[in-house]
């Protein structure tokens, strides 16, 4: 890549970078909601995408997205956060470049966090555990198996962890997230420009709707495929969730 | 490009193709926040995300997102959406390959519509002529000097025609869409896979907020650039605006 923005590397030990981490297959609003928002940070902060290699990722909708760096090459950002994903995110608990990366660079990192099932993914590089952490709906039973303490909440704050509920619940997250980094003036501010003054058209979710939910049984078992292949190498994993 | 899908093409005529028009420089939430609800669609619809060539192309943030095919492979729609952006809106109103497209594919779809300035990009094309619709907050005077009648409403419909307010409502917007195409209960559904239960941390935008719109002002300004020189290959659309 020679368009890649020329001075990230030479700034990383002057700025605070805070990298999002990326995988095939990756649900792309856990992702984009956050990035849309915490790109308003402004200085010392400085967002970036991190991924295996730079080359456009598939995702769970027809949109490809190609990460601004590689792991190597941001080896120590501020902060470390992972979108979620259906298969997508096992796969990615199993992935040995994504979990490496968080064992090392989200090891170190002074705050780490995820949107959905990236919690999964985090918890499977031994980030999360005793920690107080949400994930999707349909995901909180495998994240105590993963040794957190999940949480039913549109976010969570444990310490130096930051986990947001599903998809959707990112731009929530990134707006708690901004004021606690840059106050809340400023996060009021970000709220405007994105004219995030949410009228979901049919009202908000109806968690007592029972038939809405038994409607969605098979299409999330499908969107979740065959966990135990996707986590083929990581038996340790399959054996905490008991699969 | 050797991985695209290969049976998009095929299958044209027999399915309803979803468009979304990208371009450098666009405002990622736009077209993400729609892209990720109406992909629960299911047939016979089938989202693209089409642009001027097959690779990476920018946006106003790390992200850079890489169309699913050209406008060359996708002339006959069945709806062609267009998302925003600041300067980045403003160079597509005058960028003549995202503009012929639009004559050309959304002046025969059935179905067209935007999230935030992609209206303006829409009008920019003479597609909104005499239309209700709406835009980002900031640009509504804007809509009407180029020939729609703008509406502050979190999303509007008039006709063939669905436009969205600033950035995050196109996620409200698609929602609606996806009632209008597949019903109510498919579209709570929806929403409930994507746990779309907002919870903004400061509450709602308070519109009276005089201090925080003021403060605004001259990071608006920044974004939009140099409007006159965005829009330099287009006299009619610079005199339109007054400019």
């Amino acid at each position: 890549m020679t368009d890649r923005e020329p001075d990230l590397l030479d700034v990383l030990d002057s700025e605070r970078v805070i990298a999002f981490v990326i995988y095939p297959g990756l649900t792309p609003l856990d992702l984009v909601g956050p990035v849309q928002v915490l790109s308003q940070l402004g200085p010392p902060y400085r967002l970036c995408v991190v991924g295996e290699e730079v080359r456009p990722l598939e995702t769970d909708t027809p949109i490809r997205i190609e990460p601004s760096h590689t792991f190597a090459e941001v080896p120590d950002p501020y902060a470390v956060f992972v979108p979620g994903g259906a298969a997508a995110a096992l796969r990615a608990m199993a992935d040995e470049a994504v979990q490496g990366y968080l064992r090392d660079a989200a090891g170190r990192a002074r705050l780490i966090g995820s949107v959905c099932t990236g919690s999964l993914v985090l918890a499977a590089a031994g980030l999360l555990e005793g920690k107080r952490a949400t994930t999707h709906w349909t995901c909180m039973g495998w994240l105590k198996k993963l040794g957190a303490r999940p949480v039913q909440e549109r976010w969570v704050e444990d310490g130096n962890c930051v986990t947001a509920a599903g998809i959707s619940a990112g731009i929530d997250w990134a707006l708690a997230l901004t004021a606690r980094l840059k106050g809340e003036e400023h996060a009021r501010r970000v709220q405007i420009l994105l004219e995030y003054d949410p009228d979901p058209p049919f009202g908000w979710i109806d968690w007592d709707n029972k038939a809405d939910f038994d409607a969605l049984g098979p299409l999330l078992e499908q969107a979740m495929g065959d966990p135990r292949a996707a986590l083929a190498g990581r038996p340790d994993l399959i054996k905490k969730l008991g699969l």
